[in-house]
C-alpha cells in the first residue's frame, strides 16, 4: 500500500510518516516548509529545532526502517503536486497541506488571504489529481471539530438527520467557526463533499479536536525524529503552552473565563485513527466524517489539572485570566458525539497525571530553550481589521 | 447614496446600474469583461452585440440620465479594487462579480479552478475593502437558489431552526449544490456570515433562480443599452433559450426527464429586488437571506407554456427531451420559502402569455443572429473529469 503524506514535515504529518512506514506502507511525503517560514516571520519557532524532511528519512533509515520518499514543493503549484501523484500513484493520501494557525490566520489581511488560498488550492488540487490519476484513492483529510464551533445542539459526526414540518433529509452537520483558518476547513468540506458526489472520489474527513504531546514510538527513538513542538501564540496548543508556562514558571494563560470545551487528544490517538480510517477506507462517492478526540476538558480544567500535577512536582505554579484575544463563547453547551473511531478499534491514551508528568519532564530537560516572550497572545481577533 | 455594482458589465450588472442611476443613486460600475472573454473562448457570444461599459455609459447620458463611472479592472486585483473603493467610498455595494455559468465550471480543470478563485477572490477582496475603507457599507450579494439544491424538506429563506434531541438552535440552511459554479456561491455565503459576525459586516444574500427577459424601462430606451442576451448552453438560461429554439424552428431542448422544479422571475424582478433591499440595508453583522423569485416551474411547464404561446404565434414548435447533461434530480421535492422579498413590497411580473409574446417578438426581430451550433449542451458534467 502506497502512502503520500501532504504536510509531512509538520507537528503531525511527520510522526505520520514514520507510523505509516514502520506499518509496512510504501510512504512519500510533501512539504513547502510553509510552517517553516511562518514560524521564522512571526518569531514563532519550534522549543527543540528539527531537522528538514531530507535529513529526517535518512537519520530515520538508519535506525533499520524503509527510506520515506521526499518531495519539496507546494501543493498549491498543479504542476508539481501532479507530477508528485502521477510518479506516486498513492493508495491513500493524507492531507495536512494547510496554513494550521488560527491566530495566524487572524493576523489581518495578508495573513487571512494566504491561509484561504493555501487551504482552498491545496485541497483543490489534492481533489483534481485523485480526479485525473487515482479515482479509487482514499482521501484522508484533516477537518476540525472548530469548523462545529459551539452550537447549542448535540454535535453529530459531520451529519445531521433533519425533521422540519413533517418532513426529513440527512444533510451535512450545520459548520459555524470562529476564525478564517476554521472557516477554511468548512470551505474544504464543501468542496471535498461536491466531488465526492459528482466524481465519486472517497473521502475519510478526521474532525479533529486539539492535539498534545511529544512521544510516540517513532519519534522516541532519536531526538531528531521529534515532531516540532510549538509553544508559542501562533502555533502552540492549549496544553503544550500550559505545559511550557509550568515548567518556565509563567502563569498559565487561560484566554477569558475558560470555560470553552474542546475535545482534546494525545499524538498517540491521532496516529491510531489515521491508521484505522486508512485500513479501512469508505466507499466510492462516500464522504466519511469522524470526530476526532477522547475526552473533553474546558480550558480552567486543564489549567487545573497542569498545575496540580506540576505544583505536585515541585514546580511553582499560578493560573492568570487574560482578556480573551479571541471572538468566542466563553460559556456554552457542549456535547459532540465521537463514538465512530471507537467502533473502529480506537484504545484512547487519556490526559494521566502520568502523562502530563512526562511531558512536563521533557520540557524540563529543554527548559533553556523557553523564550516567553512567545507566550502569550501577540493576536487578537479585533484587531485583525 | 453612492452604489458601486461589481460585474456591472453584465446581464444583470447592467440594467441594475442604469436602474439605480435613474433612481438617483451616484452610480460607479467595475468589470473586467471576463464573461466576455469566455464568451469568446466557447462561441458563445450574446444574441445581439453589446458596447462596453463607456459606450454605454455615453449614450445612457446622451438620454438624459446621469454619467455612471466605470473602472476596467478585476475585482480579484486587491489593488485595483482597493483603489476603487477608497475613491467611490460606496454606501452600497452590489456584486455580480462572479463567473456565472454552471455549465463552464464544469467543463474541466481549468474552468473549475478558474471559477472558484475568481468567485472566492472577487468575494474576500469585496469583504476586507468593506472592513478596511467603509464598514457600514452594505453589501448585496448575488447568491443563488442553486445553493440550496432540492432537499426533502421545505427550503427557508437562508436559516433554518433545527430541533435536535430536545434542544434548539438556529443555522444556515442546509445547502448543497450541483455545479462547482453553485457550490463557490456556498463558500461565498460561508466568507460572508463569517466576516459578519466576526466584524460585524452588513450583508443580504438574494438566493436568485433563473433569471429571463430582455426589456427594463432603461434597456428600452435604446438598443445599445439592452442586457447582453444568451441564448447558448454557457450562459442561456431555460427560458431565454427556450424561447430562442421557438424562433428558430429548433425543438425545446428539455434536459432529462424535465420535471426539475426552479424558482424564476422575470429581469424587472430582479431589478425591483435589488432596489428593495438597498433602500432597507440590514444591521451592522446581519447576514439577511431573501429567496429571489417569483413562481416555480418543472422545465416542462416551461416548455408548454413556451410552445402553446408561440404555436398560437404561427411558430412550429417541437419539445425534445436530451440526455440530462448535467447530475441533478429529474422528480424531487420542491417547496421554498419566498416571502420576505415579497414583505418589503415586491409586486411580480409572472410569466403570462403576453410576456413570452413580447419576448418572442424580440427575438424574432433578431432571428437572423441565431446560431443554431450554441444551443445544444456541449459540456456534460461527467466529462469534465
Amino acid at each position: 500500500m502506497k502512502a503520500l503524506i501532504l504536510g509531512g514535515d509538520g507537528y503531525l504529518g511527520w510522526p505520520t510518516a514514520m507510523r505509516f512506514a514502520s506499518n509496512g506502507y510504501d510512504v512519500s511525503v510533501v512539504d513547502n516548509y510553509l510552517r517553516r517560514d511562518i514560524a521564522s516571520e512571526t518569531d514563532s519557532s519550534a522549543l527543540v529545532e528539527t531537522p528538514r524532511l531530507p535529513d529526517r528519512v535518512e537519520i530515520f533509515a538508519t535506525h533499520g526502517n524503509s527510506r520515506i520518499r521526499v518531495f519539496e514543493g507546494s501543493c498549491c503549484d498543479w504542476e508539481f503536486i501532479a507530477g508528485v501523484f502521477d510518479d506516486v500513484k498513492p493508495d491513500c493520501v493524507i492531507h495536512f497541506a494547510e496554513q494550521p494557525s488560527a491566530p495566524y490566520s487572524m493576523r489581518g489581511l495578508d495573513e487571512a488571504r494566504l491561509t484561504l488560498k493555501n487551504n482552498i488550492d491545496s485541497t483543490f488540487n489534492l481533489i483534481w489529481c485523485v480526479i485525473r490519476f487515482q479515482p479509487e484513492c482514499h482521501i484522508i483529510k484533516l477537518g476540525t471539530m472548530g469548523e462545529y464551533g459551539t452550537p447549542n445542539i448535540d454535535i453529530e459526526e459531520g451529519w445531521i438527520d433533519i425533521d422540519h414540518k413533517g418532513r426529513q433529509d440527512r444533510f451535512l452537520f450545520p459548520r459555524q467557526a470562529s476564525s478564517l483558518y476554521h472557516t477554511s476547513k468548512i470551505l474544504d468540506t464543501d468542496l471535498l463533499w461536491f466531488y465526492a458526489r459528482l466524481y465519486g472520489i472517497r473521502v475519510t474527513d478526521l474532525m479533529q479536536g486539539p492535539v498534545y504531546g511529544i512521544s510516540t514510538p517513532e519519534a522516541d527513538l532519536d531526538e531528531r525524529l521529534m515532531p516540532n513542538f510549538h509553544y508559542d501564540d501562533i502555533f502552540g496548543t492549549v496544553v503544550n503552552r500550559f505545559i511550557v508556562q509550568a515548567v518556565a514558571g509563567i502563569p498559565l494563560t487561560v484566554y477569558g473565563a475558560g470555560n470553552q470545551v474542546r475535545g482534546y487528544l494525545n499524538i498517540l490517538d491521532t496516529l491510531q485513527c489515521l491508521e484505522l480510517a486508512a485500513a479501512s477506507p469508505p466507499g466510492q462517492g462516500e464522504l466519511r466524517i469522524f470526530n476526532q478526540f477522547t475526552e473533553t476538558f474546558s480550558v480552567n480544567e486543564l489549567a487545573t489539572h497542569i498545575a496540580d500535577v506540576a505544583t505536585g512536582m515541585g514546580l511553582a505554579v499560578e493560573i492568570a485570566h487574560l482578556e480573551n484575544p479571541r471572538q468566542e463563547s466563553e460559556g456554552h453547551y457542549y456535547n459532540p458525539a465521537h463514538s465512530g473511531l471507537r467502533e473502529l478499534g480506537l484504545q484512547p491514551h487519556p490526559l494521566t497525571d502520568d502523562v502530563i508528568k512526562h511531558f512536563l519532564g521533557w520540557v524540563g530537560e529543554n527548559k533553556g530553550n523557553i523564550r516567553e516572550e512567545r507566550i502569550m497572545p501577540r493576536v487578537t481577533w479585533r484587531n485583525a481589521r
